[in-house]
C-alpha cells in the first residue's frame, strides 16, 4: 500500500531516513569516544529503542517512570530517568524497576534524594544517581560548583543510592549554527566548572551526561562529556531543520493528511489539526507555520484548530482539491508522535509495517 | 483520597462544578427552545455524554468517525459527525454506524457528498446530511446563499443521503462580551441569509445547527438557529474565563502537579509540561501563561517543555517547595483532556471515581 492510501490522518516513518539518522549519530559518538544514551521521548517505541541499542547505544533515556516501564517490559536495560521524580507511587514503581536492572535517576535536591533512598531501601533496590547541574538553560539543575559536590556527598551516604556522576541538558544550545557554537562555548565553561568541583573534592565521576539534538554534533567542543542524550535526531523535524542541524531529506516523520474542504477562497482545509500535529509552533521560525507540506511547499499551514489544518493556498502553484492527500513534516516531532497510538513504517512510500507508540501518554 | 494524593500529573474533574455547568446550559437551551447537541471533543467520555443526554441533549456532536464509534459503542445515538469526512476506510465505518442509528454528517462540497453516498449505498445505509456554511470564521463552509441551496439539491438526489438542514460553526464569535455581541450580530446576518436561500427555493430545513461555548448564551440573538453544539462549557478553561464567558469557579478541570525542582533561583519546576497540558496558549490573553495555579495565582506558569512546567515565583508570595502539590486550571481544556487516558473525579477535593477518556486519540 502506498502511504497516501492510509486512512488519514496518519503518522508515517520513513525507515531509510531513520536508519541513516541512527547510523550518523552512532558514528559521531563512536568517532569521538562518546556514549550515546538516546532520549526515547521522541519515539516512545521499544522497537526503535532496540535499533538504537543494536547500533551501540550504551543505554536509554526517558523522562517518566511509565516510559521506563515500557522500555523495561520490552527487555531493554540501562535506563536513565532524566527527571527528578517525586511521589510515593512513582518511586515505588521505580524501585521495582531498579531491582535486577541498571536504572539511573537525575536529581538536583536533597529532598528528592531522601525520598528516592527511602523508596529503594523499602524494596532492597539500588539505583544510580546523577546530580543535575544547569549548563545555561535555567530550568532544572544546580549551579556548577560546591552545591553539586555537597549534594553528591549526601547521595553517597544514602541507602539504595549510588552516585555515578553528573547530568545536564544542553537546552540553551539553540538557533543557527553560529549561535549554537557560541552557546556551546559558554556551556563548555559551565561543564568544566562542574567537573573541576569534583576533581578538587577528589570525588570520582564516572558519567558526565549532556546533550540534545541541536547540540549533539557540537559535543566535541565541550570537554569532559562522556555521553549524550539526543532524542529528536531519530526523526528530525522543522525545528531541527530551521536551526541548520538537519536537512529536509533527513526528516523521517510525516503526517499524511487529506484535503477535506476548499469552500473558502484561497484556503484548503486538511484533516489534521492540533490533535494530530500538537500545537507546538516552530521555535526558530514561526513564519514557517505549523509544518512543511512536501507536495506544496509554497502553501502555508497557517493555523490549526483541533481537527482542522488551515492551509493558505492563495500563493501556491499547487491545486489542493478535496480528496487530495499530502504529507507534512511537523514542527516538533516529539510532540507530534505523542499524539499518535500508531506509527506506520514506509520504504519508498510503501507501507511495510506498523509500530505501536507504546510510551505515548505515560505521563506518570 | 484527597486529589493532591494522586500520583502526578493527573487530570481531575470537579463533579459539582461539572453538574452545574451541564444544568446551566441545559436550562438556557430549554428556556430558549433550542436543541442542545453538545460537542464531545472536549471530554471524549461516554459517561459524560450520557449525563448530557440525561439532561435533555437532543443528540451528540463529534469530529471524527472514531469518536462516533466510541459513543455508539456506549449505546448513545443521534450523533452528528460535524466534519466533512473523506476516505474510503472511514466512510465504510461511518456507513456501518449509520445502519440502525441516527447519524448525521456535515459537508460543504459535492465530491464529499458523492463519496458519502457511494459508501452508504454499498451498505444499504442512510445518513442525514447538513450543508455547512461559513458564518464568519473562514475555515469550512460555503458562502450563505445559492451555493448552499445547490449543494442541498444535489444531496437530495443522492442515494443513502437525507438532507436535513444547515450547519455552521460560530468560531468567529470570540473575545470580550462586547466583541462577541458585535460579531454575533454579523453572524446573525449570515445565518439569516443562509436560511432565506432555502425559503426562497422552498426547500424545508429541519435543523439549523450553530454554536460554540463563547457564543452559546448569545444564541438568542441569532434567529433561526434550532440547535447549538457547545463543547468546552462542560469543563470551561482559562480561554473561556478570559472572554468573560465563565468565572474561575466554573472551571471543572484541573491538572494536579508536583513541584520537582527549585534549584534555579526564582523558579519552580512542576512535573507537568506540554505532554500534560498541551502547548495551546491562551487565545485571548497570552500574558497569563499556560495555566492558572489555584494555590499560587501570583506565580506564573511561563513556559512548558514536554515534561517540565516552568513557574516564575520571583513575584509570588507562595513558597513552592519541592514536593508541594498544586492544581492548575488549563488554558484550553479540550487540548488538555486529549493528552490524558484517565480523568479522576472529585467532590470537595476527594477522589470519588475515574473515567477513561475513551475517545482520546481517535484521530480517524
Amino acid at each position: 500500500m502506498h502511504r497516501k492510501e492510509l486512512s488519514t490522518p496518519a503518522l508515517t516513518i520513513d525507515l531509510d531516513i531513520l536508519e541513516d539518522n541512527l547510523n550518523r549519530m552512532a558514528h559521531y559518538c563512536k568517532e569521538h569516544g562518546l556514549g550515546l544514551r538516546p532520549h526515547t521521548k521522541t519515539h516512545k517505541t521499544p522497537e526503535l529503542a532496540r535499533m538504537q541499542v543494536d547500533r551501540g547505544a550504551v543505554g536509554l533515556t526517558v523522562a517518566k517512570v511509565g516510559e521506563a516501564e515500557v522500555m523495561a517490559d520490552a527487555g531493554l536495560d540501562d535506563i536513565l530517568v532524566a527527571y527528578p521524580v517525586w511521589g510515593v507511587e512513582k518511586l515505588r514503581r521505580l524501585a521495582k524497576l531498579a531491582r535486577g536492572r541498571n536504572i539511573l535517576l537525575s536529581l538536583d535536591n536533597e529532598a528528592t534524594a531522601c525520598e528516592l533512598s527511602r523508596a529503594m531501601a523499602a524494596q532492597d533496590a539500588t539505583i544510580g544517581v546523577l546530580v543535575e547541574f544547569d549548563s545555561g538553560l535555567g530550568r532544572c539543575g544546580l549551579e556548577p560548583g560546591i552545591a553539586c559536590v555537597e549534594l553528591a556527598t549526601k547521595v553517597t551516604k544514602l541507602e539504595g543510592l549510588r552516585f555515578r556522576g553528573l547530568m545536564t541538558y544542553f537546552g540553551s544550545i539553540w538557533g543557527t549554527e553560529d549561535e549554537r557554537r557560541a552557546e556551546a562555548a559558554h556551556v563548555a565553561g559551565r561543564v568544566g566548572h562542574a567537573i573541576r568541583g569534583f576533581e578538587d573534592a577528589r570525588i570520582p565521576i564516572e558519567i558526565v551526561s549532556g546533550g540534545s539534538t541541536p547540540a549533539a554534533l557540537l559535543t566535541e567542543s565541550i570537554p569532559g562529556i562522556t555521553e549524550i542524550r539526543p532524542g529528536t535526531y531519530v526523526y528530525n523535524d522543522l525545528n531541527t531543520f530551521y536551526q541548520g542541524a538537519c536537512n529536509l531529506g533527513e526528516c523521517a516523520a510525516r503526517i499524511v493528511t487529506t484535503v477535506v474542504s476548499t469552500a473558502v477562497a484561497g484556503r484548503a482545509i486538511v484533516d489534521a489539526g492540533s490533535k494530530t500535529f500538537s500545537s507546538d509552533l516552530l521555535g526558530s521560525g514561526p513564519k514557517s507555520g505549523y509544518g512543511y507540506i512536501v507536495e506544496a511547499p509554497d502553501a502555508k499551514l497557517f493555523n490549526l484548530s483541533e481537527e482542522h489544518g488551515s492551509v493558505d493556498i492563495s500563493n501556491s502553484a499547487s491545486r489542493l482539491n478535496v480528496g487530495e492527500v499530502v504529507t507534512v513534516i511537523p514542527n516538533h516531532v516529539c510532540a507530534t508522535v505523542n499524539m499518535h497510538d500508531d506509527a506506520f513504517l514506509v520504504r519508498n512510500d510503501q507501507v511495510v509495517g506498523q509500530w505501536r507508540v507504546a510510551g505515548r501518554g505515560k505521563i506518570r
